[in-house]
C-alpha cells in the first residue's frame, strides 16, 4: 500500500494513488498539483545517521565508523514533495543527501537484528540537507547543519513494508536539474536496517512513526538556488524539491 | 500559576496545589501520592544545552563555548516527579545536572534578545542525566550518554512566566540522600535565555511547548542505584527522583 498526506482546500486527507491521480479518503479524485504534499508520516523522534555509507565516509577522508553515528532532528525540519528548501543567503555550500527512511509501526525495546523487520511499518524518501559551512563535526552535526526549517523534504508516499521485497537492496539516485548527480545502493549501508534497529533499541524504546534516516551514499555536492533536486528510491518514491533563498537577519 | 499534568486511576488530568494536596481539572482533591506525576508538558522539540555554565566548564577543563552548544533530546527520555530513572548495570559513572528548563509560548523565527521573553510560556525543574562512559565528545553527546529511556525527569510543576520575576538570577540546588550536592545559580549561564532564543531562532522555528534544557553548574558526581536525587529550583520546584538498576541484554 502507498499513502500519501495531503492538504487540499484547507484540510488534511489522506491519498493513495489512482491512475496518475490522487485518491483522497473522501473518495475525491484530484489533480497532484491541487494538493499540498505533507509529510506523509506525522513523526515521533526522527533519527539521522552520519556516514553509513562507506563510499561516502571514504569521500569524505573518514574511515568507517566502528559504531552507527546518530543524531535527531526536529520536526520543523521536514516538508512535502513538490515543496521549496531555505537556502541561506550566506552560506557556501548547501549538499542534498537521498536516504532511505525507515519509518517504526510498533514500540519496542532490545529488539534482535533477527527481528527488526517486524518493527518496521514501511519507507519513504527522505532528502537530508547539510548547510555544510557550518560543520565543525562530521560524527554530530550541530543544529545549524542539520536542523533548519524545510531541511528535510520526505515522501512524497509512505510505503507499506510488504510492498519492499529487500529494503538492503534499493538503487537510489539524486537528479539536480534533471541531470543524474548521485547514485547508490542501500546494500553499501556499513550499519543495514536490522543492526541500527538493534543498536537503538539496545538503550532507548523505538516508538511507532519513529523515523530513521539511514545515510546517504557517496556524490554529494553544493546546490544553488533555483536549482531542483529529485531523489529517488527504487520502489519507494521520487521526491521533487525547489532550493529558494532565505534572507539573513543575524 | 503552577499546574500539573498527573495520571489518576488512569485518567490524565491538569492539577493545581491545594494546601499541600492536588486539586485535579474535575475538581477533585487527592492526595499526591495518589497520583503518577507525568512532565508538566507534552514536549514538541526538546532541546539541551552543554557547557553552559561557566564553573562548570571550568570544573571539565574546557574553555567555555563561543557559541551555545545544543542538543536534541528525544521524548522518550522524560518522565515525572517522584519517578525512577533506569541506570545500565554495566557502567561507572551516572551524573545527575540540575537545569532550569525553559517553556516556548509561541512559534517564532529571528526573534531579537529584547522580544525573546515575550516567547516564554514559563519554566520547569529538570535532571538531564548523563551517562559519562559513553562520552567521547562534549560538544555533543551521543544517544547513549543522554538518550535513554527515563533519563530526563522533569516537574513536578510547569510555572507561568508571570510568576518568576527573574529567571536569571534563580539558586539551583541538587540533593542526593538529603545532602546538598550541587549549588549554582542562573546568573552564571554563559548564554542567558535571551540569548538562546534569539540564537535558536536564528535559523529555525520555535514553536509552542518546545523546551530548552539552560544547562548545568558545576558538582556533578556519580549517581548509584538507590539514590535518592532531588534537583531544585527556587520559586519552580522541587523535583525528586530515584535511581534503579537496568538489566542490560546486549
Amino acid at each position: 500500500m502507498k499513502t500519501a498526506r495531503v492538504a487540499y482546500k484547507g484540510n488534511i486527507h489522506e491519498a493513495i494513488e489512482w491512475y496518475g491521480k490522487l485518491q483522497l479518503d473522501t473518495g475525491a479524485i484530484v489533480s497532484e498539483d491541487d494538493v499540498v504534499w505533507l509529510p506523509p508520516i506525522v513523526p515521533q523522534t526522527i533519527f539521522a545517521l552520519g556516514l553509513n555509507y562507506a563510499d561516502h565516509a571514504a569521500e569524505l577522508s573518514f574511515n568507517a565508523p566502528k559504531e552507527p553515528l546518530v543524531f535527531l532532528k526536529g520536526p520543523n525540519t521536514l516538508i512535502g514533495h513538490n515543496r521549496e528548501t531555505f537556502r541561506p543567503a550566506d552560506v557556501t555550500y548547501m549538499h542534498y543527501e537521498c536516504e532511505l527512511a525507515v519509518v517504526i509501526g510498533q514500540s519496542g525495546k532490545n529488539i534482535q537484528e533477527k527481528d527488526a523487520y517486524n518493527y518496521v511499518a514501511g519507507y519513504t524518501v527522505a532528502n537530508d540537507y547539510a548547510i555544510r559551512d557550518y560543520l565543525e563535526n562530521y560524527y554530530r552535526p550541530n543544529l545549524r547543519v542539520k536542523n533548519r526549517d524545510t531541511l528535510t523534504p520526505i515522501g512524497p508516499w509512505f510505503v507499506s513494508a510488504d510492498e519492499i521485497k529487500n529494503p538492503m537492496n534499493l538503487t537510489l539516485r539524486t537528479y539536480v536539474n534533471d541531470s543524474v548527480v548521485q547514485e547508490g545502493t542501500t546494500k553499501d549501508m556499513i550499519f543495514s536496517i536490522p543492526k541500527l534497529i538493534a543498536y537503538l533499541s539496545s538503550f532507548m524504546t523505538l516508538n511507532k512513526n519513529d523515523i530513521i534516516l539511514t545515510g546517504t551514499p557517496k556524490g554529494s555536492v553544493d546546490t544553488k538556488v533555483g536549482d531542483t533536486v529529485i531523489t529517488e528510491i527504487e520502489g519507494i518514491g521520487r521526491l521533487k524539491n525547489t532550493i529558494i533563498s532565505e534572507p539573513v537577519y543575524q
